[in-house]
């Protein structure tokens, strides 16, 4: 049902049918979104309470309303072909009454109770007899976490940087079953304030395979659609662990936008249409993304821009989030020859975009 | 004065100040200057008389009015930091009204004057000793064609098939004087309907260079702002001829959309805007693009487009253009090893979308 809107398109009007996806939220993944549904002729309509959000700002269509209001919801999934979501904080029953009213919503909401829900997605992956970490990060002093992990797993417990690498796979799926796995990304460890990706992970090939095809095997067991990010932890025993799994396009799928044949967003789409999904391949050798993160001094963003600009290989995205310190409010992506190279261009721009 | 509107920005506003671009017509190259625009933060206002104009559905702020009116036109103007042109309809008198008004209007009027008055430009061409055709391509028995091209170059005229390559130069140039290059663009000769492109073109390396520098002279002699566009024709006996010259984007670039760092719909903003142009480097070996023109019969775009995505490598541009014949209604790239490679795929999915 999908393409209901357009499946009888006759030529010759002035309006020609279109495609349209709704989708729950507004922030800078549902803007993004809207930038990628201009290319296939998509009309994006966003439910989101406020018109200065990042998708509305870019274009998507406003329907006001906020996600946990069934009716917004319903009235939403009346305009559009299929909903799909930005975030993780509508209810899986609201979802659910999506469906029953014969909707189409995708991810399901199964797919998106296992993103919404981590004690329940940390169960399912234990039970399917998935790798799951028996370790938490512990802040400075919270000794609450430490007991609420000893509750979880039994006293002793062992203190101990885990020495871990992050890594993530993004998959695209359809509800066909069809999937495209993006190369992995890897965390870059650091002390500044945005996350740092760079990608194709610095890791063995077979771990590489391994990580996706855990990747997948998660997909196809929760019949994702659209994108699906599984984070997984690399213990230096060459363990893989899945430490999250997300449910929609993921911030550590950044880099696809400006490295990848098809990015997370226009695979998200095709995935949620059950339309055939784009090229994954890396167009260089390397990529790097770095997030800008809105810091506590005084920023001019648009007066920083043409300097962050200077080095002609930078890609920068700007969300137009409004500028609360610790807020996201862009990424910076640079291919190149190697990861430093990549990664060291990504940082002076971002480092000048938030510049006192 | 271009970024007037956002040196002053202060943090923590609700609405942080955003860079805003006019733009005069709506049509498809508006839309995709739109999609660019999103990625960096800008706002783009386009001013066309109808809602249901690709930019504007594609979320581009619109300003309803015709380019003829110097009313809308001011109007415009007073709420950007900086006016260019999706077209070149507008009178040049009339960009001159908003320059004298204290505007920024980029390409300026001179620019935009020799983009719209082909007369006029192939004097000015023919005057600074620019290589311009002496020849006409005349349609099957348009005598008149004959007796005017006549009349500008004297009796007798040779008829003759000109046999030469149709090359294009895209130069993206800043108000300063700082300018890149993209890819030399060679234009396929076939019987379609659609346009086919190829980059880069297949000349000697010494052939690019010269079609660049000739490109670049010209975008510095009419001091261009933004993307100048260089049609050229390459002789058999290795002459290269200035055809035509448009100071926009241009439909002979967009496979930067897909195919280099920086699209030319990015770098037009950047150009206009007086900021740093971004990199122009391909991003694979070779690139297609096969326009998608409306046919005579009935066509169902988004019912057929599922099956123009089955290729993975292809890339769909859809442009929401009401779909009479003869109209441009999107266009397809491809990076692939090899042009043939890259064509054939760029023209199966073209073909694909708009079969009875």
């Amino acid at each position: 049902m999908t393409t209901a809107r357009s499946t009888n398109a006759p030529a010759g009007l002035a309006c020609p049918p279109v495609t349209t996806v709704g989708i729950i939220g507004g922030g800078q993944l549902a803007r993004m979104t809207h930038q990628a549904a201009i290319a296939l002729g998509i009309q994006l309509r966003a439910l989101t309470p406020r018109a200065t959000d990042p998708a509305v700002s870019a274009g998507a269509t406003h329907h006001r309303g906020d996600h946990h209001d069934l009716n917004r919801l319903l009235a939403l999934a009346q305009d559009c072909d299929v909903v799909t979501l930005d975030h993780e904080f509508t209810a899986p029953d609201l979802l659910d009454a999506l469906v029953d009213a014969g909707h189409d919503v995708r991810p399901g909401p199964a797919a998106a109770r296992f993103a919404t829900d981590k004690g329940h997605a940390r169960r399912a992956l234990a039970a399917a007899g998935y790798p799951i970490p028996t370790f938490a990060e512990i802040a400075n002093g919270d000794l609450a976490a430490v007991d609420a992990f000893a509750r979880d797993h039994g006293w002793p417990v062992v203190l101990d940087a885990p020495n871990a690498t992050e890594l993530a796979v993004l998959v695209a799926r359809r509800p066909a079953g069809q999937w495209t796995a993006y190369p992995v990304v890897e965390t870059v460890p650091h002390a500044g304030t945005g996350r740092e990706v760079v990608l194709p992970a610095r890791i063995p090939p077979f771990l590489a395979e391994a990580a996706c095809r855990l990747a997948v095997s998660i997909a196809d067991g929760i019949d994702a659609a659209g994108i699906l990010a599984v984070q997984l932890l690399l213990t230096p025993t060459s363990d893989l662990l899945v430490s999250d799994v997300a449910a929609r396009p993921h911030d550590r799928g950044l880099a696809t936008i400006d490295a990848v044949t098809t990015s997370q967003f226009e695979n998200h789409l095709r995935g949620v249409l059950d339309w055939p999904l784009g090229g994954t391949a890396l167009l260089a050798p390397a990529a790097a993304t770095v997030t800008v993160v809105c810091p506590a001094h005084p920023i001019a963003l648009h007066h920083r821009l043409p300097a962050a600009l200077e080095d002609p290989a930078v890609r920068i995205h700007l969300y137009r989030t409004s500028p609360h310190p610790g807020r996201e409010i862009g990424h910076v992506t640079c291919l190149a020859a190697d990861h430093d190279t990549a990664l060291d261009a990504a940082r002076r721009a971002a480092a000048t975009l938030v510049a006192p």
